[in-house]
């Protein structure tokens, strides 16, 4: 399990004075910056080499302005060019969000996808997680 | 169904050179604000009737900045106290995202779930798509 | 005068229940669009010609969600390589946030300023206010 | 003076490769989060006491994603009802922006500014800076 701290933003609530639904793509984006890390080490914007497939985003509660946020996440399907990453988002004790996001490895030059290589599948073993 | 335009801003734009994934969302958002008006005709902030689910986004081309944007949506599901929106964000004739969202009519103050009023359900049929 | 209609989005509102500050850079960029295509009439990415050297946005009223942007732009200012886009948020009758930002005629891949070119001041010449 | 750390988003970028210019005044709000403290400890948002008047954000370098920020937050006046906030960003060794935000003493419900109270000055004595 990766484990990514974030504090809410003022500015992300909205006039309901929660959390805006929006804004949790954009967490759970930054909270996959370490998996971005096992493609690119150094995050390399000029050889970037993964698209964004899909992403379900589900609301079990309400998330608050005003106490840190622990994004837990994970790795949950292993394909051939393709998996998926599972992530969680914590507030005091509760699970307020989850998140499913299928990425591709992907050559934006060729415009086509790729076989994941070994050496990342082997990084993506270390935070796998079996959903039911 | 109903349609919305949407002008990208630059600041949508990430790296690679489209709209960013978590731009999506904020769209579909924004273009569900006649849905959001079958329940408060007035916008009414302070006796909000909504709550957000669940969302399902799918890429299925890159979105550019520069031309503009159409935003179908669509009700492709009324339950009792919930109903889904579909949505597809179209550029230059090319279907770039869809997405699924579910709402709950909700009552804020008293924290539960509300049956759908039959005004709303009755402006809903003339929206209703059948999805495979 | 250019004229930029805005729809404000419910998540750009925050736990105040007005538009949140952060958003009207957004706002004011998008209205800026025109002004880019002075530079590059198909809003070229790959040879972008602006850079941002500064803004200033000053608040005179709440902006509320639930009634129509009007965004007013003018040029304040002509310069050798830089000019001042000055810009007016307009809202049911009321100026409720002004801003003032400068842009400078830049080559991206040179890294230099460069004079601004004379078919784009023409076009800035019908759109120019004197501020006091 | 107070420090925050902030890590770049990906979606923060822009087509130009860099942090986009609007991400700024978001950045330099959730760096004023200790601000807001000196005047709700807890943050209570039912019962927010601070009004945005202005804000200058001058750019001087391009701020790059995939390297840590830090936000130094100091106040640079302190006034009957309303002070000023200056910022910069720093990244890599290098300020690549600052920010002047005059911030007011506000009481929402009655919708009127307030003298700044002597606890809060006290506080901000310690982050004073002079400027120029």
């Amino acid at each position: 399990m990766l484990s990514t701290p974030i504090q809410p933003r003022f500015l992300e609530t909205d006039a309901l004075g929660h959390i805006n639904n929006t804004v949790l793509p954009m967490w759970f984006e930054a909270a996959r910056e370490p998996v971005f890390k096992m493609f690119s080490p150094e995050l390399n914007l000029k050889d970037w080499k993964l698209m964004l497939g899909k992403f379900t985003v589900t609301f079990h509660a309400e998330t608050h302005y005003g106490s840190d946020i622990e994004i837990k996440t994970y790795i949950s399907r292993i394909g051939g060019a393709s998996f998926d990453v599972y992530q969680e988002c914590w507030q005091n004790g509760i699970k307020t969000v989850s998140g499913l996001t299928t990425m591709i490895h992907f050559c934006h030059s060729a415009k086509k996808s790729q076989t994941l290589p070994e050496h990342v599948t082997e990084q993506m073993q270390q935070h796998l997680i079996a959903l039911d």
